[in-house]
């Protein structure tokens, strides 16, 4: 950032009076902007023992696989854009079933909120940004042409919970490039 | 947003190339400048039968009484979020049980991640940002001097939940200023 979205004029990184951290701040109007990290919505849908995944056809990670998801909108709650960006990259209705994984990724300002959600019929296809929409079992996902990490961890925590069917809340977070995720402890839905 | 932040040029709102939503586009230099909803953190602190409460110091809603929050930071993961906030505010240190609450609220593009946890001791004081923090029992609680709905509606799923002590997480949608909460579906664990 280097002007002022509001007025035009430069903007300077200062603590604002009251605050602690650095920020781009307007010389001209006064505005202070902030930045904040943004929401990835998406889905793992399940259709019998086979779950919905999509071929990039758009960067970054052109050509490998993820789960249907993308940034969450403005209007619309975080389980209203997994619908929609699994409609809009696999043609795909779905019946969300509860969130899943939140995994946070720390040097990119992200935050990933995957629901877990039942595929209603077969009738899916490629939208724009996808290449490829396939039905795969646990022995057909591409692992080593996933697009991220955090489908990566999400997908080995659900095959993981699978055989039990029981589908605790996952959360991870992912602090460097190429470092390990850092699991968080298990939310104790009781204690 | 009126200008580039980027290149100071004016923006207008144009749907680009590839998408489907009207974005702030550059006539200039082209950069995309895109709007995502943010991102609340913040913790519901148990010791004993006595929930962690602070009353505001700051606009908006002066005077009136919240759980520790605020917004997440680029830099840090939602989970350390929470711990911060609560430091700032409340001057307390807690240990996290689990994610708890996810209100979405739609009509200020805003959703709140609040955390469950354990006050670790009685050493907490109010931060610049709080007139005063205090522990309160559910009979204690001023339900009509609460700062946010979304904290409201914790607050009550938070004691709904308690005699139990099996705390699933809890996930609403306020669509509008005025209009009741859209109650998601609990997610199942098991199905």
């Amino acid at each position: 950032m280097n002007f002022c979205s509001n007025c035009g004029h430069p903007v300077n990184l200062k603590v604002p009076a009251g605050d602690t951290l650095p920020r781009h701040v307007c010389g001209n109007c006064g505005s202070i902007h902030y930045q904040n990290p943004k929401i990835i919505v998406g889905a793992l849908a399940e259709w019998d023992d086979r779950v919905l995944m999509c071929r990039r056809a758009i960067e970054p990670r052109y050509g490998l696989w993820t789960l249907p998801a993308g940034f969450m909108e403005c209007g619309e709650d975080s389980l209203q854009g997994a619908l929609r960006e699994t409609l809009e990259e696999a043609g795909a209705r779905i019946e969300i079933q509860g969130l899943y994984s939140i995994i946070n990724i720390t040097y990119v300002d992200q935050i990933y909120l995957i629901y877990r959600a039942r595929l209603l019929d077969l009738d899916f296809c490629a939208g724009e940004e996808s290449l490829e929409v396939r039905l795969m079992q646990e022995s057909e996902v591409p692992w080593g042409e996933l697009a991220f990490r955090s489908i990566d961890l999400t997908l080995r925590a659900y095959f993981r919970d699978r055989p039990t069917r029981r589908f605790d809340l996952f959360e991870a977070t992912l602090d460097r490039r190429h470092s390990a995720a850092r699991l968080i402890t298990p939310p104790a839905a009781t204690d």
